[in-house]
């Protein structure tokens, strides 16, 4: 069981928050990374399912692209537009600066939940017609030099990770093929060198294991494990 | 009729290559702001539809969809894995640095275009299951600052773009809606305060009319112009 903050439950005080489905897939990958080299800012950008709204989410994309491939229409309802075929670069209400209350929270989650408030993160997300998994392209400046090779090793070797990253035979995460899984998988690892020290990742999450009851069920596990569960209620 | 790089055909000895299809959508967007303020860097993730593969992928996509939808299955021919309600994080080979060919053409070609080779471009290429129109999650880091107001004051007198930008109405381009189209679509333009001089873009684009048949007439338009077709074929 793959835990980012383990020891955080012993000091933490109120309610913990469950936090948003793409700010911990994207932390599991992070931290790692964080652990090896540091890290100064993430440039990351969503393909987020539509079960991350829901049931209705899953509904609509199977209704809608029914009525599509058969000529007719069916008029959104659980999302702004038609995600049938499309792209809706939108997800939750919009707040400062014009970024959506879900890209603040994928800065804001992930200062908190690596308890790092220097680590620089902006975000763009997108909703996309996939049933689960989402999948986000990250971009990594590091604090100090982590190679490809390295930074495969260290995902490679964390739990809760697990690398796809073979090129040679075409393989590497996808939504299709990483749902109904507590791991969040991790590939196109390649090293960024328009900066000293970049990095690019591919990641792929199940948001409904690991974004919400997975991860709900790891803390409740580890507020048992550190005999804090009824104190934090 | 928009140009990038109109004076360039007077000089320009050789073939003119018709540039990739990604890249031409995104250099329509960066050109104004390159003229405004520069441009350091780059990150750029893309979300391209299956016309960019041909009619085989538009077929591809409508039987594996229908297939899917009904409980069967439809294997994968023009892509490397099922397109239907997935996402493929490769397009093209792979060449060096585990970089695809798609994603090299993002870094050489926007230098080329824009005649300068100290743009720093890095880029991850995904196809995900929209019939037509490029999308693309823009970061840049300009030279000299320029707030989400200017970018937008810039790229809404530019030619060939289209400022699609007025959240309270959830108005942004949508591959669905900017297909069968000339221009490109900017909207979703934020400062990213997590660098001195950062921007958010979202970019759309019909890349079978920007991509290819709209750019090979404007190239040719040009050539005309200039009087050189014939030198230059």
């Amino acid at each position: 069981m793959p835990e980012v903050n383990p020891e955080d439950v012993k000091w933490h005080k109120g309610i913990i928050a469950n936090p948003n489905c793409s700010t911990i897939i994207m932390v599991v990958a992070l931290k790692p990374i964080y652990d090896a080299a540091g890290i100064k800012r993430v440039v990351v950008s969503t393909y987020q399912a539509v079960s991350g709204a829901g049931k209705e989410g899953i509904e609509e994309l199977t209704a809608q692209t029914k009525a599509v491939i058969e000529g007719g229409e069916y008029p959104p309802n659980k999302f702004a537009h038609q995600i049938a075929f499309n792209l809706i670069p939108h997800i939750d209400v919009f707040k400062d600066m014009d970024y959506t209350k879900e890209e603040w929270k994928m800065v804001l989650e992930t200062q908190k939940i690596m308890n790092d408030d220097s680590i620089a993160v902006t975000a763009t997300t997108v909703r996309v017609p996939v049933y689960r998994s989402h999948s986000e392209s990250i971009n990594i400046e590091t604090k100090s030099k982590l190679s490809a090779a390295e930074a495969k090793k260290v995902l490679a070797d964390a739990p809760g990770v697990i690398v796809q990253d073979d090129i040679s035979q075409n393989i590497y995460p996808m939504p299709l093929f990483t749902s109904n899984t507590d791991e969040v998988f991790v590939g196109r690892i390649r090293e960024d060198n328009t900066i000293e020290n970049g990095l690019n990742l591919w990641v792929v999450g199940d948001q409904i294991r690991k974004g919400a009851a997975t991860n709900a069920v790891q803390i409740a596990e580890l507020l048992l494990k550190y005999n804090c569960l009824m104190e934090k209620k």
